[in-house]
Order: structure tokens, then sequence, then C-alpha cells
């Protein structure tokens, strides 16, 4: 019984993520389909099953859409919720009762996530609906679509209003969240993406007894892989290289993934606003007689911004930001463009990298983090690359999730607790708690994998350091989204275009070809990144992809016959609860040079990993498993069992 | 705090209980008697301890009707139930208020007992009522009737309708099971009714540790006595003998029971249809002139009947089936009857036998299912007869279930756990794990006693083998009522009747004195059996009543006065969520072939035991407690215990 409610569970939360993440542009588009992908992708880790029991007493009459009882039947700690209306995070109520009880129960469902609680595992629902009419039941619809097969105890109170005008519906929830015995571990690493499984994997290798904590219902953080038209999409991070990036492409050889190599083939479309697209081969600046002076311009503060890159000491940057210029870590990364005496083309140029890189704009961070980041990466020039050695250069067949799932299965059975947001970690003596949404664990040393911004979300006891605070406090992950536009043909190639467009003009700042071919699979990505994204991310579903289908066409048209899009995936980072942005924590103007140090320093047995805290590829997924890899190291080291 | 509340949890259980089962007749009669019985019976074994605990806070204004505060104190799981209106199991709804007030609370009830909950397990009740009158509180009487002497925290809310037009009132609780810890013991029974009691008994006499897990808030299943007018009434099994039914006679013994000869003195009326009414002494079959054919083809038919009853193997009556004549198993009883030729006096005299013995119809079971279910008695006029070695030859007054409660006490400290439902059953490498609503215990082998019916309201994993499953699902317990009419005197004694009576022609076919004299506690039961039970029991309280008077007014009234009831006494056993029916579930044609040896089949670690898998006695106490003693021998031999 228990176990049958688990499946459904699953079906249900993955049914909900599509409701959310996968929005067809219009009613005939064919639906997503769910034929597997022909390579095979390794299969999620299992969540914990539900100890919420459901059932209709002998001789009452039973109805499709609740049961009379709902029992848990095990530790379980409650969770109960206030009532959620169909409020948007703007404030703003859709008019449309169905809108507003869909709203309202993604409204709940983010309360369930926060709480580490899976729809299963709700015991209650009672919902409050103004003017009920029995005979038009609005609310079933899409309380069944959110619930999945779970069926939990539910009262409906027909009420003659709410605590608001025009709001006509409120949905609140009990559920019971299933919890692990405390149990003693030598390491809790708090996150399962790419730093904290790496860190695990090494810790559990070196003989140590493991436990990683994981928010989220699945593994892998910010690698995300999504099957969607009969193939893998990565929806999060997407790009490895077999050179520089040895850590991800090791990986990618132990789980014997198939590598694709970016397209760079065909002109790439520079969009440089109304009437005037610049096309060119990939890889080239060709200039009309008419802009040469601009594109000259680019060309001298790219080479300066390189060249200052590349005199970086990525292991102590500040040091090398005064030696190169004080007040480097003191300005803005636009502030530097601009002192260089540069046009216009320029900082449009050097924009769109930074909105595509960091998903900020050039006023949001210092110049010194900038330089210090790109040269992480190998430099600007390397990082933005999508050739040989660059930053983008290879994709995963099998979704670069592969690579979490492939470190979680090297886990022992039991050492993953999915949904299991950690609420405190208490150092006492000789060891450390870790009080999870899912159970209570002790540790001798624990590694916290999480997004510097997330820190706040933890109750450190004692409280972390001042400055681990303030540290954590003023970075900030990205306004980063994507869209992936699904076509039956990959017409820009058969056009001449290898995929590539670049534009400071419109809600995306860059698209990139990301089919898979060898599953017929064929799409363009759409990077929705910076300020553009924080205004884009405030329309309605449909607006968003007529926005950036109208992109699409203005950018191509004038050069190629642009076919119907079959199907679209739309992932917007900041509305992840457990991310808050991508890929990467952001550091201001002065951040760099008072932290320097601080993000990657250890707090008596708390130890601190994540991409951000990564001397190479920061923001990357190669960052991320290095950082692990430290981390792990650390924890070694103190432990005196590291191999030296 | 806690014992008190659990004192009074007993209270408010057995107040609610006399509520459902003993309707007085009108509003004059006396109250049913308190009084203690002039003998003693074994005191009912404890129920667990509610750990809510209710108050008040300081300087809050406190009402008689709740509480402002509920905790749970202690490991606990969480119940909550949907909104529960006063709808009835058929769909109608009561027009009056305080009706359908009632209704919903005894839907309520069945809410928790599904759950294995207390009333004073009840942490929170919210009731919603449409046109709320705070000056005519209609809910009071009824939920404080409901609640015993325990009172919730508890909110009022009026509400301008309900779900449904019509509906007035809608309650629903959060209640709080306490649990105990996991515990690994040699063997766990599921049901604490007469064989899973005495295979209970068996196995720790045999040095193993055993733990009984009842659904219900008492032991006894099928035996269950009342006190009422100063006496001990059985509204469930009543009868023994003391020597065919040695098992039950050597419990009588052993806990020193006192039995009381059924009275045969005097005549019985056969009620062959208005105004046609026999009148013999007991034992004889006198005949009109003008019928002497019917009472020679009764006696032919019985005697057929009996003859081929005789000629059963009961260790195997499928093999004897074939010998007599094959197709035995594939006729219904009543076509098998026909078959032989007989007049419908006789078609009806077994009817009354089989809905006597059974509570079904000649035409619901297989000729050899009923041939073998008599033969397990000894013969067809033996398990009818009311004398020595019959059937219906002593009663206990005591009440029968002082057998049950007599095992019960026999059992170590803490062996029994009440109100404790088996939700799943899991057979895992060399143990079984058994999760009820009060606990989870391990052990080494598995005895279930519920009826074959109830097997699917178990999960089992794996899961019983499809045949098991089949053969649950094809039997049926039967329809079987008793209504209880306690008289200040034995009027049809001093009239010349013994007080059995048979009827063909009303809700009762059966009458039998059940008086306890030494309580001057004088008494028919009216045993309301197959069809005419499933009529009857859709009436309201009221009409089932008057019905029952009626037909004994008209088969008593041209013989006899007959006197005005002082209170009577009803049991529905169809309505009994872990009974669903009595006395013991029914096979239907081909069903015994299919089934005969899988009923008592292990599987795995699982052991079945219960009236109906019983050679001897089948469905009758004997059979139980036979069934059950097999079922300990069978766990001993495989943990090679058993004393050979």
């Amino acid at each position: 019984m228990e176990l049958q409610l688990s499946q459904l569970a699953r079906s249900a939360a993955s049914a909900t993520t599509e409701h959310d993440s996968r929005l067809p542009i219009q009613r005939d588009l064919p639906h997503p389909s769910s034929n597997p992908p022909s390579t095979t992708m390794p299969s999620d880790p299992p969540k914990q099953k539900s100890k919420v029991l459901t059932s209709n007493p002998y001789k009452t009459r039973s109805s499709p859409f609740y049961r009379h009882i709902a029992q848990s039947t095990g530790p379980c700690n409650l969770v109960t919720t206030a009532g959620q209306i169909g409020i948007r995070p703007d404030g703003s109520v859709p008019s449309d009762p169905v809108e507003q009880i869909q709203q309202a129960l993604t409204n709940l469902k983010n309360c369930l996530e926060a709480a580490g609680a899976d729809v299963t595992d709700i015991m209650k629902l009672t919902y409050y609906i103004v003017d009920f009419d029995h005979t038009n039941p609005q609310q079933r619809v899409p309380i069944l679509a959110f619930l999945g097969d779970h069926r939990p105890a539910t009262t409906l109170v027909p009420v003659p209003k709410l605590a608001l005008p025009g709001i006509m519906f409120e949905i609140e929830a009990t559920a019971a969240v299933p919890q692990h015995a405390t149990e003693k571990v030598d390491v809790v690493v708090v996150g399962a993406g790419l730093s904290g499984l790496q860190a695990a994997v090494d810790l559990q290798k070196a003989g140590l007894r493991v436990k990683v904590l994981e928010a989220r219902d699945r593994v892998g953080g910010k690698t995300w892989s999504q099957v969607a038209q009969g193939s893998v999409c990565d929806i999060g991070a997407a790009w490895i290289n077999d050179t520089n990036q040895s850590k991800m492409f090791g990986l990618a050889q132990r789980y014997k993934l198939d590598l694709i190599t970016q397209n760079t083939q065909g002109n790439i479309i520079v969009d440089e606003g109304v009437g005037n697209h610049k096309v060119h081969p990939y890889g080239d600046l060709l200039a009309d007689a008419d802009d040469k002076e601009d594109i000259d311009d680019i060309v001298r503060v790219r080479n300066i911004f390189e060249s200052t890159c590349q005199q970086i000491d990525i292991s102590k940057p500040v040091e090398s930001g005064i030696a190169l210029r004080k007040d480097l870590d003191n300005i803005t990364f636009e502030d530097w463009i601009r002192s260089l005496g540069c046009r216009e083309h320029a900082v449009n140029a050097l924009t769109i990298g930074a909105r595509a890189m960091l998903g900020v704009e050039p006023r949001d961070m210092s110049a010194l983090y900038f330089l210090d980041y790109c040269k992480a990466g190998g430099g600007y020039m390397l990082m933005r690359s999508d050739c040989k050695d660059g930053g983008q250069y290879l994709r995963v067949t099998e979704g670069t999730q592969s690579f979490s799932r492939g470190l979680a299965a090297e886990l022992a059975p039991g050492a993953l607790v999915l949904q299991s947001p950690v609420r405190s970690i208490e150092q006492r003596g000789g060891g450390v708690r870790v009080v999870s949404a899912r159970g209570t664990f002790e540790a001798s040393r624990v590694i916290v994998s999480v997004p510097t911004p997330l820190y706040s979300e933890i109750a450190f006891d004692p409280p972390l350091p001042a400055e681990k605070v303030a540290m954590a406090s003023s970075t900030r992950l990205g306004d980063y989204c994507k869209m992936i536009v699904f076509y039956a043909k990959p017409w820009w190639r058969e056009q001449g275009f290898c995929g590539l467009t670049q534009s400071c003009h419109g809600p995306f700042a860059v698209t990139r070809d990301t089919s898979v071919d060898a599953d017929n699979h064929y799409s363009l990505t759409c990077f929705v990144v910076g300020q553009p994204a924080r205004d884009w991310i405030l329309l309605p579903p449909a607006e968003r992809q007529k926005a950036i289908l109208s992109q699409i066409t203005r950018i191509f048209g004038p050069f190629a016959k642009v076919d119907e899009p079959i199907d679209i995936v739309e992932q917007i980072w900041q509305n992840e609860q457990w991310s808050q942005g991508c890929p990467c924590p952001v550091m201001g103007p002065g951040m760099l040079t008072k932290y320097e140090d601080v993000i990657r320093a250890p707090t008596g047995r708390v130890h601190f990993v994540g991409t951000e805290t990564a001397f190479e590829w920061k923001g990357y997924m190669e960052g991320a498993v290095r950082s692990g890899e430290r981390g792990a190291q650390e924890v070694l080291l103190t432990l005196n069992r590291a191999k030296l």
C-alpha cells in the first residue's frame, strides 16, 4: 500500500512539474512526447515512501475525489500550511476562477516543497469557496491534477467571502513527513548537487559513513535533464569540454556518456537593434564598411579585457587585482569598460557576455569579480567559446543530470535522503547535529554545498561568523531562464546558420543549437538572462512564449524561413526554491576584497563547497566537482584520513 | 491526567455503543438497568490510554462543551477525517436536523474506528453549521453523547451552505493515536476472537512471545456479551454443549462459567403463513389431518438431507461429494432440495434452517458446502437441536464473551493490543513485519484470524497467492441480526410455550428463550437472518422494532397473551466494520471444489485460522477454538517447538 502511494507520488510530482515548466504555446500543439529517449539516462534515486495511508470506512459512501480517513503510519513530523489563495508573487490575482485555483495550488505546492513534503504526504485538505455552486465544481479538475492519484481526507467549506476582495478560493493542507531514525555518521553533506555528491563519493571512498541531505525530490541541483520529444534536454547546465574540464570529462568517461560536439557550422546572427542584423561565420567578426569603427572598438576592448583577465591569479585575485590597478574590485564591470572609453556596441557585446555567463548586468558585479570569474574558465575568449577547449564545446546525449545521478548511484544504499531541507546545524561538544525535514543526523563534520545566498535558510548554532553571513547575504544568483524551442527539423542549419545568435534587444541574449540528431530531436535553446529576464518573467506564460517566438522570427526572419515550433520547454531558475537563480552567486563591488577567503573558510566542523567556491571553472559543473573534491579533502585532513 | 482520560474514554465508548445497539421502543420505557449482573463476567482487557491531553489556559473563558487546548503527549500517529455529513450508506439524508447530526456522528465514529482511533484520541473537532442559530444549538446534545466525558478543542463555523444541497451539518476530526514502540516477538496474531486468542494462548504456553493485534476496542469477535436488565445477554454467539463441543465445555470448566440448559419445555410454534400456525411440543412434528402430506414430505426430504450429510467426510468433503453425486458442489442447496421433488413446506423448513444457521438463503450456497457445514456439527439434526449434544444446548450465564476474556486474561501483560487494525503484513528475508494502527511489530510467524472476506483490508507484501485472494473474495458472511426483547416475566412459559418459534413469513426466522432465571432476566431472542434481514435493516430503527414486536404478537397472539416488552437490544452484524456479517463466510457453487484446501493453506510465514477454516463445528465457537489450536500447532511445527 505504501509502495503504491509512493509510486503514484512520483508520477503526480512529475505531472505537476510538467504543468509548471512545459507550456504548450497553443492548444493544437502536439502534446509533449513521453516516449523514452533512445539513450538511457541513469534512473532517479528513490524518494522516501509516504507514510500517509488513506482509506474509506466500511459502509460509508465513498467519493472519487477524496477519502474519508488519512492516517500517518510511522514516525512523522507534522506540516500545516496557511490558507493559500490565488495570488501571484507580484501581488496580482487572476480574475479567472480556474486560474485563481491553479495559482493557489502552485502556492500550496511551494509551501509543501519548502517543508520537504510531497503531495502524497498530504493528509487533509480544506478548501474554502466563495459562492460555491455544487452543479459547477470548478475546483475539481485543478485539484485532481495537483493530487495525481493521491486522495487525502478533504472538507469543502462554502463561505460568503474570503479575507481579501476578489478572492474566491483558498486551500490549506495538513501533511505528515516521514522521519528517519536519528543516525550517527561521519559526515553529513547538505545538498546533492554535483559539489555535494562529489564530496560524498570521495568521503565514502575514504571509508567514511556519509549522509547526503537534499531539499529537492531529485539529485543534481542546477543539472536537470528532462525528457521531451523523444530525447533528453538540459534545462540547467548543458556543456563541458574534454581538455581543461578534466573532472567532467573523467565523469563522462566513468559513466560512459555519449558526447555531442556543439554545432558551429554555419553563420551566426548578431542582432544590433531594429533592422540591423549582422551575419557572419562562427568565430569571425566581419564588418561592413559603415561599422568598421564599431567592430574595431569591440576588438580593442575585448583584447584589453582578455589581457587583463589573463593577468589574474585565480588563487589570489584580489592581490593580482591590486597589482594591476587597485580599484578593480571597487568599481562595477560596466564602469570599468566604460572607463576604457569604448563605444556602445562594445558595451553591448560585453553586456551580452555578462548576461549569458552569469545572468547579471555589467553593473551588478565588480570588475575584478568578473575578470576572476572569466580567468577561472581559462579567460573570456575561452569561456565564451563553443569550440575545442571552450565552455560550450560538448553536450551530453543522456543529459548532464546523468553526472549527478551517476555519483548518487555510487553512494551506499540509504546514504541519500531526498526532500529533506536542512533546518539547523548545531555544533555541540565534539560533533554536529543536523536537523532536516526528514530526520536528525549526528556527524563529526558537515559539508554545506547549497548556494551561498541560501545559507540564511539554515539556522546555524552557534551562528556563522558575521563575515560569513555578510558574504552570503551580499551574493546573488543570476536571473537565468531557458526556453527550449523544438522543431520538426533543423531549419536554421538547412539555411546556413549554426543556431548561435546574440542580441541585446529582446528577452533572450543568446540562442544555441541544442539538437540531438541521433534522436531526431531538433531545438534552439534561448537564454533569457539578466535585466531582460527580470521583465520577461513577469509576463503571463503565453506572453512569455510569444515574446521568444517573435524574437526568433525577428532575428532569423530576414535571412531564413522560420518553421513553426512543435513543443516548448521553459525553465525559470529564480522560481526554483532551492536555487533562487543560476548559475553562480555573483559579488558586487568590494565584496571580493572582503570575502575572497571567507567564502571557502570552514567554521568549526562545518565546511563549504559549491561551484562559487571553486578556483577553476567557477559557476560551471567543473567548478562544482572541483569544489566538492576540495571539501572532501579538507574533511579528510582534519580527520587524518587523507591519502597524502 | 492520562489515566483519567482513559477511564473517561471507556465510559464514553460504552455510552456510544449503547446508543447504537439499544433502542428504547418508547420514551416511557424504563431506562436499561445498569445494575451489575449477579454473576461475574471476566473484565475487559484494558484499552491503550489516550495520549491526548485537553485543558484550558489561565484567564480564558472556558466552555462546558469543549476545551481550548488539546495536545498529544507521546508517540502518536495522526488521523484526519474528511468532513462527515449526515448521509446514510444508502445515500439518503435525514430531513430532521438532529437525525442528520446523529448520522454525521455515526459516520465520524466509523472513520475513527476504521483508523483504530478512540473518541478520547480526538484532539480537534471542527463543525460547520448552515443557518446556525446560537439560541438553538441543536448540535450540542448529540455531540456530547458522542464525546462522553471527552472534550477536544473545537471550532464551530457557521456557513451559508455546505457542499451538497440539504446538508446542514458537517463535522471533521483530528485525532492522535498512541503508538507502541516497535517490538520483536515470535508470533503476531491478527485478531482477538476465539480462534486468534486460542492460538495465542497455545503459543505462549509453548514458550513463545506473542503479540495479539485486535481492531476492535474489545476482545471476542463474534462473541459479544452485554449487560442489560441486570443480567448478561449475548448479542453474538450464544450456545455450546458439553459433549461433542469438548473444547468449549473445557473452557467453560476452566473459567468456572455457569451454564444454563436451553429451555425446551413446552410447545413450539411453527408459522406457516397468515392464520396458519402449528403448535406442537418441542421435538415432535405433529400434523393435522389436512397437512399430513406436507409433514411427510418434510420428513422425507429431511431424512435424505441427513443421510447425505452423514456420508460426508469433513476432512475431504469434495471427494466424498464426488463419491455421492459429483455435481453437489456445482448446484445451490436450493436447486438440490428442489431436485428431490419436494413440496413448498419442505423448502420453507430448510430455508429457515439455512437462514438460522448461516444467515443466507438456500440459493446463496452450494449444496455440498451446506452438507459439509452441517456434518461439521454432527449432522443437520444435531446442529439444529436445542437438546443434549445439539448446537443450542447450553448457554453461559456470564455470556460467551467470557470465553474470549478468559483466554485474553491468560496472555502475558502487554501481549494484547486493542483498537489496532492491521494495515500491512510484509514478509522480508527471515521475518514478517506487521504494521498496525498502534504500532509495528516484527515476528517469525504471523497467524491471521480475521474472517476471509476481510483479508482484502490488509496489504500483504508480497501479495497473497491469487487463489487465496480469489477464495477470500468469493466468500461472504451471512446477514445475521438479533433483536433481544426483554420482559418482566416469561409470559410464554406461563402459557405453555418453550419460546422456540419458526417462521418463513416475517423479519425473524426463529425465536428462542434466552432468559437467565437466576438474574430474573427474561427475554426472547429473535433471529433476523437471510433475505428478510436484508430488507429489515433498511428500515428506520423504530420501524425495525415495530416489525419484530408485530411478528411476536402475530405468532404468539392466537395462543397466548403477549406482554409488553421492558427493553430491547438490537445487533446487526453486517454493520460491524470488523465482522461484516455473521456467523461464518459462506461459499457459493463451485468454490469448495476450488478452495477446499486453499482456505487453510499458509503463505510463507503467514498462517490462517478462524471458524470457517475448521473441520468440526465450522461457524461455531467450537470451530473457532479448534482452528486456533490447529494454527498454533502449524506454527510450532515450523519452529520445531511442538510437543509431539
